[in-house]
């Protein structure tokens, strides 16, 4: 199956937390780690999401600096990455950042969603039905490599991130771990779902102090 | 209140886990950290351990260089420092390996340990009840500082641990990033417990590749 490169950026609390048990949003990361979160989605072709990330967050995904915008337009490139929203039921709120048109959007779902609400969402996003209770990841991987998309972010959350790791499509996860202890059992982490047994195999690429944290690339070993 | 200097050190997975959901003893850290972890227990008057890492881990919390030992003993220092455990109820097991012998070991028990468990166990070890439901660990601290111990070692668990930090009585963390990804909702943490909102705040005071993966120190600012 060809499916696109797929890596994982994420920032995590120095104990592994990507928020608290209330899944608000924190602002983990620093000014230094934002900047290079927005030239890593310059470098992209998708930034992808689950449905549980837009639910907490609602972000928008899209590239906050204009000169890395045009200097993608002067390529032949949409000023933005296309934007995949992982949303088995379509559960993606109408009023969602994500469908506020500054970007191609596409919200993956399983026959579970609904027929009404998919012919709704059809007009702001373009709807892939995948899987039949879940979305089949490895045939939205194959669809986004169709299109030509050879690039993927994965920005969250946990849940997404672990269903990718046990499909085996993710190559490099990038991990900025902030400057602070989150806490707490039920808060959510990088890596959510159940856990394998054994571990997942990593290779350290790069570790470095980024403004305050750690900044750390990984290379997934799948054996 | 006096109390020693207290800081934590553990190991944990790239993605947050100090173990996996069935919570059996993972081996996340590499031979180059394992040496340093034995030189940082020698220059350590005590290693304090919850009840949790007891029952899962059945640790011995001693230092296995000898040429650590003998370095300790020379200076008049026990071989192996205090061992203590905090265990509310007095659950630690009569054969576990913090009972062997081979160190000093105070149990730090509340006011609901059975009163014939602590007149058994101690024959193996010195019973301190501090507290009513749970241990008073500003207490414990205390009276460890009492008892002449600067420098103390926490090894886990994240119960422990989140306690420790909500008492003000962390000054530094070690962790010991590993690299694999455990993964996991259910998969116990470095600090677990409920939440801090807003999160502690820590100052990274060194990071670096240590092996297969990234030794990071961070100092707590509690403010």
């Amino acid at each position: 199956m060809m499916r696109p490169f797929i890596f994982v950026n994420i920032a995590s609390s120095a104990d592994g937390k990507i928020s608290d048990e209330s899944r608000k949003q924190l602002k983990i990361s620093c000014e230094e780690d934002f900047h290079r979160v927005d030239r890593l989605r310059a470098f992209s072709d998708a930034i992808m999401v689950g449905i549980g990330t837009v639910l907490s967050d609602d972000p928008s995904l899209t590239i906050k600096n204009p000169t890395l915008r045009f200097e993608r337009f002067e390529k032949g490139k949409p000023p933005n990455p296309v934007r995949v929203v992982v949303d088995s039921k379509l559960r993606t709120p109408s009023d969602a950042k994500v469908l506020d048109g500054s970007a191609d959007t596409i919200i993956a779902v399983s026959e579970k969603a609904s027929r009404d609400r998919i012919e709704i969402f059809s007009k702001k996003a373009q709807i892939l039905v995948a899987g039949e209770e879940k979305v089949d990841l490895k045939k939205l991987c194959n669809h986004l490599y169709g299109m030509g998309l050879r690039r993927v972010m994965v920005e969250g959350g946990g849940t997404l991130i672990s269903s990718l790791l046990r499909g085996g499509l993710v190559d490099e996860i990038n991990i900025y771990y902030g400057d602070m202890i989150v806490g707490g059992k039920n808060s959510p982490t990088p890596v959510d779902g159940k856990s394998f047994s054994p571990p997942i195999k990593l290779e350290l690429v790069s570790v470095q102090r980024l403004g305050d944290g750690i900044f750390a690339r990984w290379r997934v070993k799948y054996i």
